[in-house]
């Protein structure tokens, strides 16, 4: 017998499946974190888990919110370590002609060569984080509906005003468990925040839109910035006179690196969960709204591309709304792919069963009470989404429909205003009305018009706003007819016309006459009562949905499993441990990705095309103490088991010490549906590998200053 | 600690790298198997060698050849096992209205019920292998170039007629290791061949193209059929009266499965390798054979594409032409990028290096010449290549020329005829005549002309052949013209007129008037000069290749390695094992598949439109004793690292005791370029797993009879 036989490989993946299967669910509150102790030791965490505990001390207050993800500091200078895609907007500001930082990347020589960012990109460091819970329902107990959700919104909205007063600060109300408890969140607002390091596109984007969401992966996303105050000490805009910020904790950079199973816990600002929705919005999800949605799409993707069939002009103005459309319909697809696949309704129900038979009394009626309201929201789920889509898929119609809005919002003092109307949104305003002129072509747009409208006059009586029915009619003719009319006699193709409109909305006063902006005289008061109806509903949600919160909380004690609030963009912190993928029969993808992939999957072409040096250093096989013991060679990426989810990107992906050992930057396909159910066996985080950025600091683009600050070795 | 750690994948990868890396290459013909002994036992193998050496004796008498492929007996009463794909033919043959045997699959309830293949259908049991070495070169010796082709050649054609003079065998003359030894091969020609059980099209070609070349893989591409004789027991057409045909010997279906790692043994029909060729051809094959057929594909594929965009009708006619050559191009590209990837042109050069240092005297010189004559071949590749395409990518210019040599071969006694021309071949030439109606368009035939000789026109003068300059001058002007003007005046375009030339063709009487005709009077002798100098290149290579051969035998034999000869479509065994295939950096298939993955794959849609009841049986999950005991499921395909080509397909797959384990069908796409260089670390070979027909003959389209015959469970 041949001795040094191949490993069982068919065997071990059953193994492994089996191992991999074990939950590490969770986007922890970090408060929660001490009451977890037990389960962190035994998934290897070797700090205190006490340590984690607050927000605002180290090693959390190293963790910082940036654009729309998340970075860290990792030296007390305030460097910061955040992904290539967070931080493009500022690799962009500072690309010029004769200085392409996009696709030759950037290192700065020393500090007074870091680049200034666009004036509007900002770090908040987190400075308090408050319970408010009793100042925010003080003035809705006893209220419900509408007065309920006005009352939270308003209570909200004072101590929002009352932290902001003493300057410097963002504030904000997160809403946690849906309406259970409100926190303050105190944010210093850093505005001078400059470009420190970043690799080319080639190396921070390797793969791009082919690899997205993809595992293996052998993107280099990271980027460093570092954050700058006055000579204060306090926030300023950029000034050559300010200094960097003394960062109130940073993150210890890992020297040795992730192998499977090894533990791994990450700190961000995942955006939005409805994991601990009922097993009713579940249903609906997958039986109702993700299907909608995926046929929606797809008539709207047919009608611009049959509209640009013969017109090469449409086809260049609707090309970016085409390409939004496909990658939302490819999302709500996957997330269905995904939500079947787990059986997420039939397991969420089944758990909801369970729960339900344990609860009695007043939590009882206040679920039945909360069912019955969200079947009653859900049962308009079609025209919302067709509705939501006329006001947003089009150009002149959306156009006419903000400006009669803004008419009336304007006429009102600026705090009552709707949000998104207020003073601080008109700049935002004017923009979308100003890129009408390269996204509008009339026929596309009575086409999207048509499709919409189309199935919205399909839809049964119950669902149906009179308004609407009075000015398309309720046939395809009348439709036809209403929108050649609308379109022929509209003025608002012109910038003028819409500039001048905005002038007067802006100031309450009334509108210049056209067709399309009597249309949205009549249409907007019945928007602004479906608004109420969602407002009054949503009122009764807030009042409601804690007792359904409460029930789930007890029930999972009594599984011997925590519960943690939906994600709300606030801080939260999940650990778990670096773990392969077997997404299909047969199929294994291990953890760890190496340099010999870059090479793989490199054509020459974009996206892959790793730059000349980088080839180069891989040839050279020159790793140093960045290398992969086991392996022999420089890793790339690795794969976690953590529970992620948009605004995670650039989040620092931690050791059993509380060493930075990696950075998030994506997950793979088949967590898309993570949002609702995650599945154990198929969710995944995707992170750079703190060795790989070590390695391109210490040998192919070299900036030794940064690995000395960072007290990292030099190679 | 968490304890149930996840098992180190990435550490497994690495190791299963350098297990699986050991090769266990070699075609190996069977008289060599006794001598390798100690490799047969150290992989597995528990049978006596020695038994494995004579062909015409069990167990090797069990394999024979079915069309292009390869098949084996599984009972003493003429039950064949091979491939869907090979069987597919007489499939088709018996479909008919109202009986969809593709679609539906067929199980015959009995063996009155069993289907008569299409007539001429061919099973070919070999019943002598001898070597003949000494009568084919008898009157070869001393003689070079030309002289020493046609002397092997005429040698060989008398061996053969006399042979098949005894009547009900088919004959024929292998060489082996390129001239160094021929031998004779007698078969027994089975005529009265037929359908006993083949599973529906989604079941034996699930997956289709896409999942072509692809693992993992989950098709059941197998198909039962039966030999029968006259009642005399002697080779017979079809006949009622027919008697199942007595196999010399048959091969026991296994009961137990392929486990990772376990041996694997392989007899069959490889097509054609070029392992043993000479480091200057693969050097030519890398650096410029392929990257030549790649471009021109390119141009034409490019030239057909162009021509069917405002012509529906020429598009659907070149719709076939078009797919072969994205398939030939396909190919090219596959087999380039494998042995680039492999660095098979270095290492092949490093062992001819060493080889060459250990060569003197004669052989030496031998070889030196050898090499001279090869350089002399390489240098007309492109002009071969291009007079080549012309020659099969046109319709009408093909039609010319082939009418015209069949003229001038035709006024030869038929023996003395070219091969492609004699008698036999007639009915062939006449088809091909008549096709032309379907696939031809005039402009798209200039077209490709147009591409073909305008990259003729480019090639430097030593290639050129001076009718083809008189012919088509040497600019695209003059090209142009010369087209025009042969599209314009012939007639060969209608069929009448191609069938009556070809009347006068085959009696080598002079052909009717026609540009075309005229053309290819001037044209093919140049062409037939330059088969003459081919031909004499030809004789000296087979003259001098096997000191080349002897050379490397010796040198392996230093390396402790032993030598095998190129296929030729002889029965060879290749032996090694059950091998996962680690394709790319992170990503490791295993090497069996599971029925999950047709559940996985399944969409509906061709090809992944698994039939309802094996859905249905799967979901059931009633595996009985095929179930596999470790994975606890049904497995479908499974992968080995056995040394397999073109031809293969249908291979008996042995276990170490000798039964059949599996069915050979496919190869993986990184294997494409094993026809020249077996990388231990890609070359895979893609089998179904007995257990998986055995499941499908128990419980989904049942056939208890056959399994009784096999002496196999019941279920």
């Amino acid at each position: 017998m041949h001795m040094t036989r191949t490993l069982p490989l068919a065997a071990s993946l059953a193994l492994l499946l089996s191992s991999t299967a074990r939950a590490d669910e969770g986007m922890w509150m970090p408060t929660q974190l001490p009451a977890l102790s037990e389960k962190l030791r035994e998934a290897g965490f070797r700090g205190d888990p006490q340590d984690l505990a607050d927000v605002t001390q180290a090693p959390l207050s190293a963790v910082v919110k940036i654009g729309g993800g998340t970075g860290a500091f990792v030296s007390p200078d305030g460097l910061l370590l955040t992904n290539h895609h967070v931080a493009y907007g500022v690799i962009q500001y500072n690309t010029k002609a004769g200085a392409n930082l996009i696709d030759d990347g950037f290192v700065s020589k020393n500090r007074s060569g870091e680049l200034p960012a666009n004036p509007d990109f900002r770090v908040l460091v987190t400075t308090a984080f408050d319970n408010v819970t009793t100042q925010v329902l003080a003035d809705a107990r006893g209220k419900t509906g509408r007065a309920y959700y006005d009352a939270v919104d308003s209570a909200s909205k004072r101590i929002v005003a009352a932290c902001e007063a003493q300057g410097g600060v963002r504030c904000s109300v997160a809403n946690m468990n849906y309406g259970s408890d409100f926190y303050r969140i105190t944010q210093l607002e850093l505005r001078d925040i400059r470009l420190v390091y970043a690799p080319p596109r080639a190396i921070g984007n390797y793969g791009d839109e082919i690899d997205n969401f993809m595992w293996p992966r052998h993107a280099g996303d990271f980027t460093f910035l570092r954050a700058y105050v006055g000579r204060d000490g306090k926030p300023a805009d950029y000034s050559a006179d300010n200094v960097p910020y003394r960062a109130p904790a940073f993150l210890k950079v890992a020297t040795d690196g992730p192998q499977d199973g090894d533990f791994a816990m990450l700190a961000g600002y995942p955006g939005i969960t409805y994991r601990n929705r009922t097993a009713t919005e579940f249903d609906a999800q997958v039986g109702h709204v993700l299907p909608a949605r995926v046929s929606v799409f797809d008539a709207l993707i047919d009608t611009i591309e049959q509209a640009g069939k013969a017109n090469a002009d449409a086809r260049t103005r609707y090309a970016s709304q085409l390409q939004s459309l496909k990658n939302n319909r490819k999302r709500a697809a996957g997330e269905l792919e995904g939500l079947l696949r787990s059986d997420a309704v039939h397991l969420r129900s089944e758990d909801e069963r369970g729960m339900l038979a344990a609860t009695h009394g007043t939590q009882q009626q206040r679920i039945a009470q909360l069912q019955k309201i969200l079947s009653e929201g859900s049962a308009q789920g079609d025209r919302d989404l067709l509705l939501g889509l006329i006001a947003t898929q089009t150009q002149l119609m959306r156009a006419a429909l903000t400006l009669e809005r803004l008419r009336i919002e304007s006429a009102k003092p600026d705090a009552e205003r709707e949000t998104g109307y207020q003073q601080r949104d008109q700049a935002l305003i004017e923009g979308l009305l100003k890129q009408v002129q390269r996204r509008y072509d009339a026929d596309t747009e009575k086409a999207l018009l048509t499709t919409l409208l189309g199935r919205y006059q399909q839809l049964p009586d119950a669902q149906r706003v009179p308004v609407f029915d009075a000015a398309f009619g309720r046939t395809a003719d009348s439709l036809a007819k209403a929108l050649d009319t609308l379109y022929a006699g509209t003025t608002l193709g012109t910038e003028a016309e819409r500039l001048s409109r905005f002038a007067a909305a802006r100031e309450g006063k009334p509108l210049a006459d056209d067709p399309l902006i009597a249309l949205a005289a009549r249409l907007v008061p019945a928007q602004i009562q479906l608004d109420d109806a969602r407002k009054a509903r949503e009122g009764d949600q807030l009042r409601l949905r804690p007792a359904y919160m409460q029930a789930l909380a007890t029930w999972r004690t009594q599984q011997g499993r925590a519960t943690y609030p939906d994600a709300n963009s606030t801080l939260r912190v999940s650990f778990g441990r670096v773990t392969p993928l077997l997404p299909r029969d047969a199929v294994a993808f291990a953890p760890v990705t190496t340099v010999a992939g870059i090479v793989q999957k490199n054509t020459g072409q974009v996206p892959f095309d790793a730059p000349r040096p980088l080839l180069d250093a891989i040839a050279k096989g020159d790793f140093g103490s960045t290398a992969d013991p086991a392996l022999k060679t420089q890793t790339v990426d690795f794969l976690t088991n953590l529970d992620t989810t948009g605004g995670n990107s650039g989040s620092p992906v931690l050791n059993a010490k509380g060493e930075l050992m990696g950075l998030n930057f994506d997950s793979n396909w088949e967590a898309v549906s993570a949002s609702w159910w995650y599945d154990p066996s198929m969710k995944r985080a995707i992170h750079v590998d703190a060795r790989y950025i070590r390695w391109l600091l210490a040998k192919v683009y070299p900036a030794p200053q940064l690995l000395q600050e960072m007290q990292l070795p030099a190679e």
